[in-house]
């Protein structure tokens, strides 16, 4: 269910934009309890000049490999899961790509589950 | 009012776009009651590996040819309009185009009033 | 704490989305009180085609000018406060390029504080 958007400067390798993907969504599969196959993405390629960011904010500096990662998803997480999901996008995604958690964006939108439709013009998650 | 963004994979034809960006609209002007000219929309066109989906969710297939529907709209939409929208944009879409009802993915974020300005710097849908 | 993501007609310079930038950013720090380097945006350069808009709705006319401006913002920011974004947007931005105020289009999504990670894989905004 979650529907992730990601974007990011353009000029990445296809397996560096599959290594954000896939960690991203194995965070979610992990703390959100997510399954597996529950995976919609998208990812924006920015051009430079369009992907926007501050040199340091909050402490944290930033860079032109910032990657906001805008999450959909129905509500009913905790703060905790939160938390933790977000520590673990960090983890995951630093752990495979030359990039530092400081230039992990995240911010999620929650909606509730009337607002989803997987296919078939139907609402999959109304409980009939 | 609603505010709807497209993302799909690129190679359509304008016209192909056309039709689902009228479908679409179609659907929202019928079960959502919105006005004919209320049609504010963006087309995300993806390079290939940058629409991600899984084979099989909840029992549905997805292809390529999937088309995320991202709909901000204000509240106050019932779940059974919200049911007929979704029937209604897959049927409209597969009815003018080689897309099947599976791939038709969409997603609802809601919001209220004071949320909305359609231009001149003012906010038209708050009652003075 | 905004993130703010423009999409607009492809073609514009370099130049003219940095004025249009900072122009949406100036008009958060003055109406919505945030701070100077709390600047997260993306922009979606759309081909011609991909960014649909009706000539004319509630009596304002729209022309392939059109800016979407969808800003995703904690809540907690009064109906006021957004009806002096929405005018201060809009004299910023066309007090510096060729667009009318017909053609600034906002959108607000709200969410609550523990929705954010600004970097290190942390919810900044959640007090501990």
């Amino acid at each position: 269910m979650p529907y992730v958007q990601i974007s990011l400067l353009k000029g990445r390798s296809k397996e560096s934009i599959r290594n954000i993907s896939n960690s991203i969504h194995q965070a979610l599969v992990e703390e959100f309890k997510i399954p597996e196959f529950d995976k919609f993405q998208v990812i924006n390629e920015l051009e430079d000049g369009n992907i926007i960011f501050p040199l340091e904010y909050l402490g944290i500096p930033h860079s032109s490999k910032i990657i906001y990662i805008h999450i959909t998803a129905k509500s009913g997480r905790t703060v905790e899961m939160k938390k933790k999901l977000y520590a673990k996008i960090a983890s995951y995604i630093c752990g495979v790509e030359d990039i530092t958690k400081d230039d992990i964006f995240i911010v999620i939108s929650e909606n509730s589950e009337e607002n989803w439709s997987f296919g078939k013009g139907e609402a999959q998650l109304v409980i009939k």
